[in-house]
């Protein structure tokens, strides 16, 4: 398949966003947008670095690509448009793996109405795919993680650690309870799109999303406001299935894991209620796990965790001593 | 070097572009555009296959990649604004050479004021550099393929040919007149960004640059278009050094060598004067190379070329039969 035949491929018949004045076809896309704020991000995934044959069809490499890129869409508090695709295709994969991993992407943008506006296909050696995504988000919404005060509340989306659960089920080919729901939720990432766009009562939110695991997002927000977080063990949301594993693989990827692409932020307790009632509006669960506490040390960027009665440093890339 | 690392190293000290309100730093960046239409496209560089380490330093793939992806803008006629780079970097690379790579970027951005606003590195086996850019353009100076009528002149910019020279001339360690004049074509690329921009006091012009060469080029005019192209062999720009390799060699660079970066396209016969005047304007050598001609055969969509006194039609991929 040579570009011009990918470009027929994946050229929409129609578009649905109204801000969009040309798409693919040209040498590049225009839209306008003069009222919001455009908001662009881009990821890149590498066969067997960031997903693998043996877990993964090419339809899922594609809708997993898709969404974790708009899972930063969601920690911005914007509105999904547009995407763009450069994908390295190595000649050892027929057309047919290809379309399937538009396919996928085509599915996820179609939750949202996004179009496809743009794209490069070249061959190399490796399977590579790059998406570039533009949102739209109100410049008062726009959720930044430097906006975290002393004595907010920590809270987090979704229950933690599951996607690497399913990632560790399909490699060793486990049956385990619920084992569908985790392969499910690591092929099939749902970025919490709905509740960050619908924080609008809701003026300080910061807000990041979970792609590298829960302490390194935490240090991003610590370190971008200046401040002290504790977050408790006890309190961090888990789903009642991940209790098959041991505790200390459930702990590393609760923390470390990552790929989950929850959202985790902080707001005034003041807003709790508020963001409580928007969770259960948009079908999302949400759990204060800790507080904004500057208290706890005077150098200030630092993650703290409540463990076992005792509160330890976390470290960006670690792993928790269990006693 | 991690992510985080690199991150460090790329983020711009200041930002120069007053619409940007978040550059690097968050998910994802964030800038406001209330007046005009916003142009975005993507491009993909794989080493070995879009570049070499033979004919290349890693700022010359850097300077480069970012100047063929601008010449997509300059298609537009939009001005340059933003980029975001995605990096595949191979274990064999050290920290110097991905640093000489941006630096690369960052000479040819800012001759534009152009920012880098984000970004995504990850590991693999071959080094890929995938730049999405970001620009701006009125909403009545949106240059698409798409408007050509019978009757335009068909004119481009510069000379042809001169960056597979450089590319044949370093591949082959020849020792040639105006030798650094064609590597230079080859390693720093001078898209038109001046001149698209400056065609302002004209409607209607059809816009396309030459990445693939140009036959590949007008083709994607006459198709979008639905007209047919006339080009004229004795009113193609050559560089007069270019005589120093065999014909056969340099109408092969010239209709079908690409990367020149140059723009080609269509405007009524009655706006030519003042595109040559923005051509002096703006240092821009623009050659009126043919028109375009729907007498020439019923079926639309094809270019033709006028050589020894016969009229060929054209293929997109093609050579050049001398004889």
């Amino acid at each position: 398949m040579d570009e011009f035949q990918l470009i027929n491929m994946i050229k929409q018949k129609y578009y649905k966003q109204p801000t969009l004045i040309k798409g693919v076809g040209d040498d590049a896309a225009v839209f306008h947008q003069p009222n919001k704020n455009i908001v662009t991000a881009v990821d890149t995934f590498v066969e067997n670095i960031h997903f693998s044959k043996e877990t993964m069809l090419p339809y899922h490499f594609g809708y997993r690509s898709l969404a974790a890129s708009v899972s930063d869409l969601a920690a911005m508090g914007a509105q999904p448009a547009f995407y763009l695709v450069s994908i390295v295709v190595p000649a050892s994969k027929d057309d047919e793996k290809i379309k399937e991993i538009f396919q996928g992407m085509n599915r996820f943008a179609s939750k949202y109405n996004m179009d496809l506006i743009g794209g490069d296909t070249v061959s190399g050696k490796e399977l590579t795919i790059s998406v570039t995504v533009i949102g739209y988000v109100q410049s008062d919404y726009v959720r930044y993680r430097h906006v975290a005060k002393d004595n907010d509340v920590i809270f987090v989306t979704g229950t933690l650690g599951n996607s690497q659960a399913g990632l560790y089920t399909l490699q060793h080919k486990l049956t385990i309870e619920n084992k569908h729901y985790f392969i499910k939720k690591h092929r099939f990432p749902n970025p919490r799109v709905a509740f960050s766009q619908a924080l609008t009562d809701i003026k300080r939110v910061s807000l990041n999303d979970i792609s590298d695991g829960i302490v390194n997002e935490l240090y991003e927000i610590a370190e971008a406001s200046n401040v002290n977080l504790l977050i408790e063990d006890a309190l961090m949301p888990v789903h009642k299935s991940l209790a098959q594993f041991t505790e200390e693989l459930t702990k590393q990827w609760v923390y470390f894991g990552g790929e989950d692409f929850e959202l985790v932020g902080t707001a005034a307790e003041t807003d709790w209620e508020t963001i409580k009632r928007i969770g259960k509006q948009t079908n999302t669960k949400v759990t204060k796990i800790g507080y904004v506490n500057n208290n706890i040390y005077e150098k200030r960027g630092n993650v703290y965790l409540k463990i076992n009665n005792e509160v330890k440093l976390l470290k960006k890339e670690g792993y928790i001593h269990l006693k």
